[in-house]
């Protein structure tokens, strides 16, 4: 059996996303596709809509075979560590190839870039802390960089987000994994920030917005939507009456940062150079999330940094955690949330080969991983009623979803 | 111009308080009465049903001169370090007499109490040291080692709460300010843990349960209180749409415990023994405050000494931080509340005697006492709506309630 690996927020699923699996699954000729999905908290530091559990469940429905989950420690993170932790997990499930969707489509720019890179390696380093040295964000600085290797005239533009985040993959599959296969998909008909929906494809970001700001699922969000994503945003709201945005978790935040000092958040991950002193400067004042983030946001600041910084604050995970794990060279377990028949019997087959358990319930440990997740889940379920909240968290310990098709 | 201390908390003010306050200003003869008061956390481990700027103007109203805050640090404490604060706070602002209330009413019996204990203190610490060992909790095992030296029998009964909190005031104002004159007065007509209102003078306890348990003002908790307390309690839940409650906390406290690791609990004052341990283990289930209190509730841990260490979490308070600064000599500051023109006259003559300034607003400052006190504000307000919560928290850099008589 041969398997194809996806790595996916799914937040929430679209016709987009349905495209990218069917497309790849009829390029890669794959018997099975794996997507190894952030949880609850996304890449650029928000929380996801709906948990992970109800975002799997939409997948497995639309033709995923196995949804494994990033963990967190990766998840909330730049680009080259969220890559590293995706790549981790679909190596150790074994998977052939990896098809990722990018502005580009053409895999042999990515691979030219990553020689490049590879050649220029010394300038690029030095090129990047100059410029934030001298107080540009890390996207701006990393634009320049590559711009100074010669990466942005010619073959991959490495100023478009999806082109950035394939170019992360093509590096840490070359260091990790180079026996997989790399292969690209032209994403089709619009941008990743475009912010209204045009058509039955739009971007994920575009989809929440329109849900966000209407209340409610209006028939423009459902064009974009398969129906089984419907039914369980549906559900999700149903039983904890939420679809989780920043402003809802506020008051926790705000609280956390109110009772802490400045020794306490300097531990805390994405807590660098200083922002400390702004975020306890603008605390007290601050009377909405959007409003926090429009008094710290800055040029060496970017949006999305200071989201992740901020999802770290309200999961307490802190600086020294983080640094001593991320750079382990294999993961501790591997999550699963869901699967198919056919991603049972891929599993059956590889898990013989695996030196790294598959679990599918979080148990007590020790091992920081798990107390990360802990906080994680815990965090992100603060908001719903204390009665209800508790069956929302027990999903944490019940056995994964199964589709029998 | 003589003056006499109280020690209080006026959670809220009532009738008995009135009687406090105009007999000790009868017996002592004092030209001005000086309060020190809890601020918005007490010394049993709640929050204040209304914040302390409007409890001191409760206070002032009714005929004290001068309130001034007994530090957090201080106040969220077992009797001993409890009084210790109050008596530095006193002290420090020269006061002739101390005037408090007991079931006893006798101060001779406190004085004489204050010999013995001083002739055996060597049994009654290894008397209460031993039952501690043996899993009593602190009453229950300082009532067995009082008993051990003979001062629960005849003179002074030590299991009265009142009685034991006087004889804190005793044991040191002999060891701070032995010049200080100590007077008790009998409290009338209820105890302390009596839980209903029969009567003009009811328990501060009793009245916070009718209040609570109708969420209004009825008749029967007016009949044991001021008008001007009615005025006060109705001017805080006008602005502020809360009387402030454990349960009220919950989500916050409930929160936060959920997203600590072990090691970080510990570090908490009043986390001891273990129960870090029951901490996490319950944290899980329990959907309210009273909910998680009853789980655990034990021999060794009483009620109280349960919400005073809830209290040290929701405020983020240190073990190292406490034991830092509780037993330095003297206060950094007083902070004063309120006062008359008979008070201003008071302070305008001692103050120039005083090495420690009277502080009005509470500045920035790195002093371990300011941050405390910035964290235990921003927690208490921490419930309120982002909007009106700041005109709350202003308060803190106000200057004092001034009354004109």
């Amino acid at each position: 059996m041969h398997a194809c690996g996806l790595i996916v927020e799914y937040n929430p699923f679209h016709n987009g996303h349905k495209y990218h699996l069917d497309t790849a699954k009829k390029v890669t000729k794959a018997d099975c596709i794996i997507a190894v999905m952030s949880g609850n908290f996304l890449q650029r530091g928000e929380p996801a809509i709906i948990d992970k559990f109800h975002r799997t469940k939409m997948a497995i429905k639309q033709g995923a075979d196995i949804v494994v989950e990033l963990p967190f420690v990766y998840t909330v993170q730049n680009s080259d560590l969220f890559a590293r932790g995706a790549i981790l997990t679909l190596g150790t499930l074994g998977v052939s190839s990896i098809c990722f969707g990018s502005e580009n489509g053409n895999i042999k720019s990515f691979t030219d870039a990553y020689e490049t890179f590879q050649d220029n390696d010394e300038l690029f380093r030095v090129t990047l802390k100059k410029e934030l040295a001298n107080g540009l964000a890390f996207p701006e600085a990393s634009k320049r960089a590559y711009q100074a290797i010669g990466l942005t005239t010619g073959g991959l533009d490495l100023s478009k987000p999806n082109n950035i985040l394939g170019f992360s993959y093509i590096k840490n599959i070359a260091q990790l994994s180079p026996t997989i296969l790399p292969v690209t998909i032209q994403r089709i008909k619009n941008d990743y920030h475009e912010t209204s929906i045009r058509n039955d494809i739009a971007s994920a970001t575009s989809i929440r917005k329109e849900i966000f700001s209407h209340h409610s699922l209006t028939s423009k969000a459902l064009t974009a939507l398969p129906q089984t994503s419907e039914a369980e945003l549906n559900s999700y709201k149903e039983k904890s009456s939420y679809w989780h945005e920043w402003e809802d978790y506020f008051p926790y935040l705000h609280y956390r940062v109110l009772t802490m000092g400045i020794e306490e958040l300097k531990q805390i991950h994405g807590v660098d150079e200083g922002i400390e002193y702004r975020i306890l400067a603008t605390a007290n004042d601050a009377t909405s999330f959007s409003d926090w983030m429009g008094r710290l946001k800055s040029k060496r600041y970017t949006w999305t940094r200071l989201q992740r910084m901020f999802v770290h604050i309200l999961t307490n995970t802190k600086k020294a955690e983080v640094s001593s794990i991320i750079q382990q060279p294999s993961l501790p377990y591997i999550r699963l949330l869901g699967m198919t028949k056919t991603g049972q019997s891929y599993l059956n087959k590889q898990k013989k080969e695996m030196a790294v358990p598959i679990i599918s319930g979080m148990k007590k440990s020790n091992n920081p991983f798990y107390s990360i997740e802990r906080r994680a889940t815990n965090a992100y379920y603060s908001i719903l009623p204390p009665q209800s909240r508790l069956s929302f968290v027990h999903q944490e310990v019940t056995p994964p979803f199964i589709h029998f098709k």
